[in-house]
């Protein structure tokens, strides 16, 4: 199995989550280059030494990486690999961040170069500033981690991404399929980020704050979501979300009943069943 | 106008939130007094030096007080003043926490004993966790706090209360009429606590937390409620929750919709929207 101090990584696209990657990684590999399209972003990351190299031609650095991690939107990404496929260096590693797997694991069991290997993943971490100048704020430790590994992957290349997952102090990782992994992800982040806006949405007083004690402010920090990515994760997971909306709306439904008809008994029944089944969740 | 460090503080209810107040006043007045109906945490609180002496008969604590902290829920508080009216020290002030304003000013309002006054608050901060044990969680440091002033209180007392409240490290206090209070807290509070509630409602799988990023954990965690509480308090309020409740389901309806219709530069617009009113919101 490779090792990690051995390799030369690449991040393709330096914003957020691929800065993020870069400072996790930083001191543990070989190397790191980086990809983008916005120079001063790379000239800023060698500078603060996040990487060793910039790109701004993908056919540049490709060729010199054992391990490429893809840091872009769904779309972009599909989009990157069906143009640079060719310039990935034999035998290299690929990962990706994407935030739906269905699409992805689908393109890339059919298209993937014979002697690539792609392992799809999902690292569960985040924050409501975008950008590779807060890539800071993105905290790795003690998060979650999801890959949904195509058939054709090596046992020792997963292997070696998660040895890479942990390094960078995620604690937790779960292997699962792309259909699972959208479903479950319809609920923790994107019916979050639903509900989230909707809140905001339904109250136009910029001082509502001053009555807040942790819970708005909370549930709502969310809605300072990146709108172009967040736009695109919603309508390509379109079937999942909806089905996530329709069950939170019969819930919510249930529970607007209860209160209606003053069914004391009842909703205090349903309050103590969502109170013992969050506490239960780790 | 009275001192602080000459006053004697009564706390009636020595849960959370009274052991929260008791806490934060220590060491800032004449001497604490506490009530409760449980002598083991009464015994507790002195041991640690959180109240000087601890009561369980309030005709014996009340008439030594010049400020009473009454630290109930709201069909308590309105039972303890109706039993406890004639033991309050002549031209003492009391205080209250509880979490919907109309009822109680409006019994106040007709039932108060003339030589006092009565100020209704909120204290906007709390916790998951509940008693005593965990007053100690319930941070008061940069909170904010709400005051729905009587008409007959005295604007020395409304200035004296409100030195009080910043010296136990809330930093922003809002003066407004009990209704007003109440509309908002159904947004802010209870609204969220229904949302926090039905999300948990609508997935049983309690490990989902293994795909969560901080999102979903930030919006359930007050799904772990005070559920007595939280009835009393969705039932008091029920009317405004209703209505803040059928607002939400029309934004996130709206939202649905645009999902569902694939209307992009409507979704972006949408989230464009709450992105900056939550990110304008302080």
């Amino acid at each position: 199995m490779k090792k990690i101090e051995d390799c030369t990584f690449g991040v393709v696209g330096l914003g957020l989550m691929g800065g993020a990657v870069a400072l996790a990684l930083r001191g543990k590999t070989r190397r790191i280059l980086a990809y983008d399209i916005d120079v001063a972003v790379l000239e800023t990351a060698k500078k603060d030494e996040v990487i060793d190299e910039g790109f701004i031609e993908p056919q540049e650095m490709l060729p010199m990486c054992d391990v490429v991690y893809l840091c872009l939107n769904p779309s972009t990404l599909l989009a990157f690999l069906d143009a640079w496929m060719p310039f990935f260096g034999a035998g290299s590693l690929l990962t990706d961040i994407a935030g739906v797997k269905t699409p992805i694991v689908a393109a890339m069991e059919e298209k993937l170069r014979p002697d690539l290997d792609f392992i799809p993943g999902h690292p569960m971490a985040g924050s409501e500033k975008g950008g590779f100048a807060q890539a800071k704020s993105c905290v790795f430790t003690g998060k979650n981690y999801i890959l949904t590994p195509l058939k054709r992957n090596k046992a020792e290349n997963i292997e070696f991404i998660k040895n890479v997952i942990y390094r960078m102090g995620f604690s937790r990782i779960t292997e699962t399929t792309a259909e699972d992994h959208d479903r479950k992800i319809a609920f923790t982040s994107q019916l979050c980020h639903v509900i989230a806006a909707a809140l905001i949405d339904c109250e136009p007083d910029r001082n509502i704050t001053r009555f807040g004690g942790g819970s708005f402010e909370d549930l709502t920090r969310i809605a300072m979501l990146n709108v172009p990515q967040w736009t695109e994760l919603f309508l390509e997971n379109k079937r999942e979300l909806l089905r996530r909306i329709a069950q939170f709306e019969d819930s919510l439904d249930k529970l607007k009943t209860l209160v209606a008809e003053e069914r004391k008994d009842d909703l205090q029944a349903y309050l103590q069943t969502a109170r013992e089944r969050r506490a239960s969740m780790k």
